[in-house]
């Protein structure tokens, strides 16, 4: 694997450390996405990350975790700390870390002032603690807020190891990192870096497939040194990284192109997207190219297969109406499901799933319908019908409905019921859509 | 403050150390949120928290931190790192730190079986890796997937400095690691640490209020040393956190009870409810006490609403059908809106919002009706109706139908901005049960 070289090591790409100040992440209080996010636009840089630290408002154990950082990495990533109150210290210990004077920065102060007189809001003396800086560093500008950042590029500094070491510092409020990252912090980083290659990620996702199955059949595939294949676990679904460094984007993608085919060649039938794919998005996609409308009828998910099918902007152009028929009532006043069907077989029964979704498509006119009634507990399950246990069905004109029984862990709890039945409903939505859904396949498990 | 004794410090409360462990982390594809959701249940212990370690798949790199860790705190607490795949190794290096060797642990192995037999799916031989553990170490039991924890006393071992040390290791999957820290995880570290007194926290759940006002009108309160009273800021909501210790909980109690009261005195208007409470729930309590049933009509919100409301159990008991009318001409059709209303004013607007709310009620026969129409962005938007409008409307028979008007931050991303309509709604909803809804009060707002 490639990346930017490091001076003092031409072999090795540079190292970065993440370092959260603030006691309210010790406490719980905040979470901190900042350091993902820091670690993502690293990564695009081609820097690794090794360590993330986090560490309270206490001067001492401030004062360690900047010394063994800058100790193992090249790069020092900070945030947080930089307000105006007494506990936002990390500019002063930093300076006293590595033993040079704090100097007031009079650019920084003046935008400080204009901060305030652009809102038309008075300013606190205590801003004013924010334009000091360690003499030999460069502030950053703040566009979203008060409080500067700072570059400090401390290679060759007497205190710390051979080899290039630099530190940039922002606050920790996301938008003020982001926006500070991007127009300041990034170009500097990148004129002290020099970038040897580019590295292109690619995602597969998997839906019906566990994370130990998969890495079973990729195994020699995630042993690969380039690309790089490592699976990730999301909710109800599992993600394949493939990520590859090359001098250009065609170099590292055509490194990438082979093994992604071979990875479709073997679990494929489980894939559904790429990247920013979502399934609500796919299924929409599939939707419109063959001009068809949906509508569906939902009992145990109480609305929330509707929600995710509508959180796709434009989903309008195949949702008109869809209806959550949670009483066994409902089901035959609105979907004219026989009454005989439930009083028979139970609401949550194959036989209701298919008049459900025969009945919402009378009712709305939709061209296709998808039902689902099951149980979501954590009540009403038996050793016959457990928690965890529904039918779906689909439905389209002229064409046999096709009912499928989903099988999902009864110890989840009954949000993660619902999400499991939803996400399972939409893939066997966009495979019935594809003209895939077999109806006579084996029950839907679920890891 | 007190806390639990440091055995080998009577003065000093234990200090712990969280030590998140996988590569995905460090590659910013997965944000470390386990790590403030155990900070705060240490906190609630009475346990500091003085550092926050993440690293990656790497056994030279995670012997390190493992060995400073045990050096610097009582407790460490590891997520991550026990699937079942090759670069799952914080047990085996864990071992290794310790010099410990690594045993099969035939209970684990039949759980692992279990999970599989249960689900009546073939179990890969990757997955008996996770039946190994440290010989001295206890198995955690995992009641969500294959991973069992594990929870290790290592005081008085050679290689750590005296005092108290414990291990605890769950796997990094939030769902799993809380329930295996309730069921299993706090008992055992209970049992371990010696309390000198009780902790009672109580939660007041705020809606309406944003979180800097909050703390500008409780700013004295917020000073307390007993109780403390602190804010977090939740999903469109905002809860204050009273915490004390006591020699018992009525000492703690006696503590809590005089600030809560005040705080309600000052703010109780936005309060609407605590601790497990929320908003659905409250919602449902009501509707059951006064013997009524609920049908919403939904449009932007397309389903959300009304699976929140069946997330609560037994919300069968009031709610029969809802429905989606994603379309104008639905809206029309099934709930019998004058199309006249939204040619005229357009579907976004009180009038089609007071003619869905009835209109469902008639369809349905529900005794109360809620309905919502807006703007969910981030398309059809305009500066007359903006992303982020809505208008909702609460009907029930024999009384005036009351609309309300909604303003949500149109740079909320889609899914946030429909999470916070029906967030408003359903606190609206409550007030309206409550026979607290004023028509005339001022527009939402919405910090």
């Amino acid at each position: 694997m490639t990346g930017p070289i490091n001076k003092s090591n031409p072999q090795g790409p540079w190292v970065a450390e993440i370092v959260a100040v603030g006691t309210e992440l010790l406490l719980g209080e905040v979470v901190n996405s900042n350091a993902a996010w820091i670690s993502k636009e690293l990564a695009n840089m081609g820097i690794h990350v090794y360590h993330h630290t986090t560490v309270g408002d206490n001067p001492d154990r401030m004062k360690a975790v900047f010394r063994q950082a800058l100790g193992r990495a090249n790069l020092l990533i900070l945030t947080g700390g930089l307000g105006p109150t007494d506990d936002d210290m990390t500019l002063s210990v930093l300076a006293e870390t590595l033993e040079t004077p704090m100097v007031h920065d009079p650019l920084s102060e003046a935008q400080i002032r204009d901060f305030f007189i652009v809102r038309d809001m008075p300013m606190s003396d205590t801003n004013l603690k924010q334009a000091l800086r360690p003499e030999t560093a460069e502030p950053l500008k703040n566009p979203m807020g008060t409080a500067p950042g700072l570059f400090w590029n401390v290679t060759g500094h007497a205190l710390l190891p051979p080899g290039p070491r630099v530190i940039a510092a922002f606050p920790g409020v996301p938008r003020e990192l982001y926006a500070m990252w991007a127009q300041e912090a990034r170009p500097k980083m990148e004129a002290v870096l020099p970038t040897s290659g580019v590295l292109v990620t690619r995602f597969l996702k998997f839906v019906g497939i566990g994370e130990s199955m998969l890495a079973e059949k990729l195994r020699d595939l995630m042993a690969l040194a380039s690309p790089t294949v490592s699976p990730y676990v999301g909710q109800a679904e599992v993600k394949i990284r493939l990520a590859a460094f090359g001098t250009s984007p065609k170099e590292a993608e055509a490194l990438i192109a082979p093994v992604e085919a071979e990875i479709l060649n073997r679990v494929g039938a489980y894939c559904y997207g790429t990247d920013d794919d979502t399934l609500e998005r796919v299924v929409g996609n599939h939707l419109v190219a063959q001009g068809l409308t949906l509508s569906v009828a939902e009992s145990c998910t109480g609305g929330l297969l509707s929600s995710r099918l509508t959180d796709v902007p434009g989903s309008s152009r195949y949702v008109g109406v869809n209806v959550v028929t949670y009483a066994n009532a409902a089901k035959t006043q609105f979907l004219d499901v026989d009454e005989s069907l439930w009083v028979q077989h139970g609401a949550v029964s194959p036989r209701v799933a298919e008049a459900m979704a025969q009945g919402v498509c009378r009712m709305t006119g939709a061209s296709v319908g998808v039902s689902i009634t099951g149980i979501a507990g954590p009540e009403g399950g038996s050793a016959e019908k457990p928690i965890g246990l529904a039918y779906t069905a689909y439905h389209r004109d002229g064409e046999p409905t096709i009912v499928k029984r989903l099988a999902v862990n009864p110890k989840y709890s009954r949000e993660h019921v619902k999400y499991w039945f939803t996400h399972l409903t939409l893939n066997n939505l966009r495979l019935f859509l594809a003209g895939r859904l077999q109806p006579d396949s084996p029950v839907e498990t679920v890891i």
